[in-house]
C-alpha cells in the first residue's frame, strides 16, 4: 500500500444507516474532508448476529472502503466496534478507529459521582467493552449496563416521543435511574435520536454521552497528529454505497444524517467467505 | 432431478427462527414427515429489505433444501413468500409452498361480515400480496392491511403481554378495530405468540387465523394428492440448519418451535451472487 494522504477520503462503514449519525457528526467537526461511507443494509442488523460471523462481516466491509483509497477506516457500528476492532487493527495497515474507545473516555471524563450507566444492543452490552474500557481508563468507576433491544425498532418506526417510548424508556431505565448514574453513554448509533426523550426521564441531573461526537472529535485527533488532515479551503464530499437500498432508507436515513442524502450507489461486498 | 419418493424430507426455509412456529404447525398436522429446516439468521431479517435482495435470497435458500433431498419447500418466511414465490415455482422443479395463499383462504373462508385485517412487516404489506389472494379468492372482500414492525421486536424480546405490549397493540390496531373487521390474519411467523395479547384487545368477535397452521394443511393436501406421504408408522425427525448461531437463538426458536431444538448444524448458504 501507498503512503496515505490527505486528500483521500475518511471511510465509515456500519451495518446499515444508523451510522450516518456518525457521518452527522463528522461533518460538524472536518466540513473539509470527504467521506466514503458503507452500510450493510442487505445483512442488517449485526447486533443480533454472533461475534464470529460480526467479524466477517466487519473485514469485507473494511476491504471494500480499502478498495476505494480510503485514508483511514471508522468503525460506525457498535456491535462491529465491540467484537471486531482488534482484529481489524491486527490485519490492516491504517488507523482503524471504533465507537467504543472515544465515548468511554470522554464519560469517564464527564462523570462526577463515578456512576456511569452504558446502553446498547444485546451484542455490544454481552460483549462487556464498553465496561472494559471505562474501567481501564478508572477502575474505580461503577459502570451500569443495560441492554436496550427495542429502542432501535422505536428509532426506525420514528416513535421518538409519546407514551410507547416513555414507557418502553422506564422499562429499560428505571433500575440506572435508581442507581443513581450521572452519566449515559449512548452505545448504538441510533440513540442520539432519543435524547429528548431519555432527558425527559432523566432530568438535568444525568449528562447524555454520544459516541458519535467522541469518535470524530479522536478522527481529527489522529488525522492531526498523522498530517492527513484536508485542507480548509473546500467542502467535502459524501458519497454513500449500500448493499441494500431498503424502501425505507432514505426516509430513515435522511432522519440520522439530519440532511438529504445524495450520490447513493448500490453495491455488492464480494468477499463472502 | 430424480422423481420424489416419500421419504424425503420437507424443506422449510425462513429468514430466521420464526419460521419454527410453522414446523411446530407441521408437527402438530404430520408428525411422520421429516423436516429439514434452514434459518437465515445469518442476514435475518428480510421484512426491511428490498423485493430484489428478497428474491436473491430466496432462491440461495431454496438451493440449499435441494441439496438436502427435500421433496417439498415451504417459504415460512412472509416476506420471502410475498416477494419470491411466483419466482422460486418457475425455477424449481418441485412443489413450493409459501404462507401467504394458505392464510388468505382461510381467512375468506372464515370472515361472516367481508372485513379482513391483514398484519405483518412493512416488506410483506407493502408487497400487497395478502391482499392480492383475498380478493382473488373473493372480490367482495374489504381488506385493512396495516404493518406492525414493532410486533417483531416485542416477541423477540418476549414481551408477550403487559402494558407497553398493550399500548403498541392499541396504536397500530385499534383503526381496524374501529372498521369492525371480524377476522386478523397474522401475516408475520412471530405474530402467533402475540394471539393472548391481541385475543385481549379484539375481544371474542375477532377471530385470529394463523398462517403457520394453513400452510400446514395445505403442505398436507398437496403430498397426499403427490402420493408423497410418509406412511404413519414412525415418529419424523427434525435437523436445523442455521447460517449464524445468535447468542439467544435457543431461547427464542424453543419459544416459538415449543420444544427444545435438537440437531441444529451452522451452516454457509453459499451461493452468494
Amino acid at each position: 500500500m501507498n503512503k496515505s494522504n490527505a486528500d483521500q477520503p475518511i471511510g465509515v462503514f456500519d451495518s446499515g444507516i444508523g451510522g450516518l449519525t456518525v457521518v452527522r457528526s463528522l461533518r460538524q467537526l472536518l466540513p473539509s474532508e470527504d467521506i466514503c461511507y458503507l452500510g450493510d443494509e442487505a445483512r442488517y442488523p449485526y447486533g443480533t448476529k454472533s461475534a464470529e460471523t460480526i467479524r466477517r462481516y466487519a473485514h469485507e466491509d473494511t476491504e471494500f472502503l480499502l478498495d476505494r483509497g480510503v485514508k483511514m477506516v471508522i468503525v460506525a457500528c457498535h456491535s462491529a466496534s465491540s467484537a471486531a476492532l482488534p482484529f481489524l487493527k491486527k490485519d490492516f495497515n491504517l488507523p482503524v478507529i471504533g465507537v467504543i474507545e472515544p465515548g468511554a473516555r470522554t464519560a469517564v471524563a464527564t462523570t462526577r459521582n463515578k456512576r456511569i450507566g452504558v446502553i446498547g444492543t444485546a451484542a455490544t452490552i454481552s460483549a462487556g467493552e464498553y465496561e472494559r474500557a471505562i474501567l481501564s481508563a478508572d477502575s474505580s468507576v461503577r459502570v451500569i449496563a443495560k441492554s436496550t433491544p427495542l429502542f432501535v425498532p422505536l428509532v426506525e418506526e420514528g416513535w421518538l416521543e409519546g407514551s410507547v417510548t416513555d414507557q418502553v424508556i422506564a422499562t429499560y431505565l428505571t433500575s440506572l435511574k435508581e442507581d443513581k448514574i450521572d452519566t449515559l453513554l449512548l452505545g448504538c448509533t441510533h440513540y442520539p435520536l432519543l435524547k429528548p426523550a431519555l432527558a425527559g426521564f432523566f432530568g438535568t441531573g444525568v449528562k447524555l454521552v454520544d459516541s458519535g461526537d467522541e469518535t470524530a472529535r479522536v478522527a481529527l485527533e489522529i488525522l492531526s497528529k498523522m498530517d492527513l488532515l484536508r485542507s480548509e479551503n473546500r467542502k467535502g464530499m459524501s458519497r454513500f454505497y449500500l448493499t441494500d437500498l431498503s424502501p425505507n432508507f432514505r426516509t430513515v436515513g435522511e432522519r440520522f444524517l439530519g440532511s438529504p442524502i445524495q450520490d447513493v450507489t448500490r453495491v455488492s461486498v464480494k468477499y463472502e467467505a
